[in-house]
């Protein structure tokens, strides 16, 4: 029996920058049958009622999923891991069950934990800003977007298409992957630069204090290559730790590439030195030729 | 006797990015008596004359800089010291020479070779972006960011004015420092970002060699912490080199936090892990909340 996403009623538990962008999107352009949206504190619940975000509202975790078609976790990381352990007993049989986790093999691992007769996949849409939290969130977040599913072996196909549909009502781009395979590559583009923007900005204050002259200099060379260190710790943190190994993995690789930089320098090795630059200056380039530099944040 | 910058014949030597935005924003305000572009390409020299960037075109320096009262030299830093060392005996006394290089002692130093008949004064205005050329030339790309002018002891307070009044007429702020100082600054929020955008770009393109997916999941994330490393090579191989040393103490400095982050990541010392973060969280949304991040690109 399949369902479609105009039948469902969809549950967002999390209502920060993703969560609530989600259920803006849901809700504005009346894609399902009605749209709740859950969060821990009572000003989110206030807000994003009075916003139009949802048509329910609720603190209430047990209120805000009862007869929900579909539940979507929207918190960090290891939130919807206990979630998924006191959730499972509670949900109707057939339920699908997605999340917008930054790391999937955790997840997908507790997933794989849920009743039998639940339909997990797994996700994570590629985009998001630094700013985080409710006040944050906006219709079209999700639009062009890559938005990585990673079903389980035990989710049906129909779960799967209904997770495509919802994906790809809100405009984002579906691509199916495994978890571990996510995990290595988002360990690259997007946990690397976390960690390079921090130290960054360590090294930048660190010169800050010894000549405060450093911060009213910085322009926009230092204000995109830092970006990234805006974002939420504490969401971070549960990525880095739930992701340890091939994190630790792209520090090694990377440091080995500054390493070299350094001692090309060092030397004055120009002609190394600039061949080794120019290989990123062409490879940025054509990343960027290819339109992918259009997306939103990941 | 004080010069006004509405009587001067001002020579931009080099139509690329800087040199041609600068023109551009002389020209359509009419801000001084005569804008002269000289440049190596024949193809820039027409296509400035024909943008209406410049009065008058050349690929002949001599031509270019006859009579004026205000040379800007716009090229890559070696080009600029260079060519102080041929223009020297060429320009007539009292000529402003100044510079639009981004690091200041190599240059300074050349200045200060001059006859002493010139008024020297080293400059860098802190904005940009990442694609090089006249074609990226745009009006207004000064306005609202910081011009550093490192004056040399010989300069006099007359052409240390009539270089804060070029800087201010295109709406730029004007802040002295010692070429030094400027230098070390630099480092830390300008070149240390350009060298690890290439490796961070390399440790990608290293796991892209093996999945080369990731490029298509790489988000805004990627794009804004590799962005400088799209910047012209042979712009930046000639600031690394004429900025050897502070440029390793910071990749030193860097490097330490980069190592501290690891350690604590791979420890899983999760609290000390986020008292890290945080710090480099919030000095990073302080310095945005200044202001600071609405600039151009250093």
């Amino acid at each position: 029996m399949k369902k479609r996403l105009a039948e469902c009623r969809v549950t967002v538990v999390g209502l920060g920058l993703m969560g609530a962008s989600l259920c803006l999107d849901l809700s504005q352009h009346t894609l399902c049958r009605e749209v709740r949206g859950v969060a821990r504190r009572t000003d989110t619940v206030l807000d994003a009622f009075f916003a139009g975000a949802v048509d329910l509202a609720t603190n209430d975790l047990y209120t805000g999923i009862l007869g929900a078609d579909i539940v979507i976790l929207a918190t960090p990381v290891r939130t919807i891991v206990h979630m998924l352990e006191e959730l499972g007993p509670r949900l109707w049989p057939g339920t699908l069950v997605m999340d917008l986790g930054s790391t999937k093999q955790t997840i997908c691992a507790a997933m794989d934990r849920l009743p039998p007769g639940l339909q997990p996949i797994g996700g994570h849409p590629m985009t998001g800003k630094e700013t985080a939290g409710f006040q944050a969130a906006e219709p079209g977040l999700y639009r062009g977007a890559p938005w990585i599913l990673t079903p389980l072996p035990r989710t049906s196909p129909e779960a799967l298409d209904l997770a495509r549909e919802l994906v790809e009502a809100v405009g984002a781009r579906p691509m199916v992957l495994e978890a571990e395979r996510h995990d290595r590559l988002v360990a690259s583009i997007s946990h690397l630069p976390f960690l390079l923007a921090s130290a960054l900005v360590h090294a930048v204050a660190d010169t800050g204090a010894q000549d405060p002259a450093v911060w009213e200099l910085a322009a926009g060379g230092f204000r995109d290559t830092s970006r990234v260190a805006a974002s939420d710790t504490r969401m971070f943190l549960d990525i880095l730790m739930t992701n340890r190994e091939a994190v630790l993995d792209q520090l090694e690789r990377f440091g080995q590439h500054v390493a070299e930089l350094r001692t090309l320098l060092a030397n004055g090795d120009e002609e190394a030195l600039q061949a080794k630059l120019a290989i990123s200056q062409q490879a940025r380039a054509r990343w960027q030729g290819r339109g992918s530099g259009d997306q939103g944040i990941g």
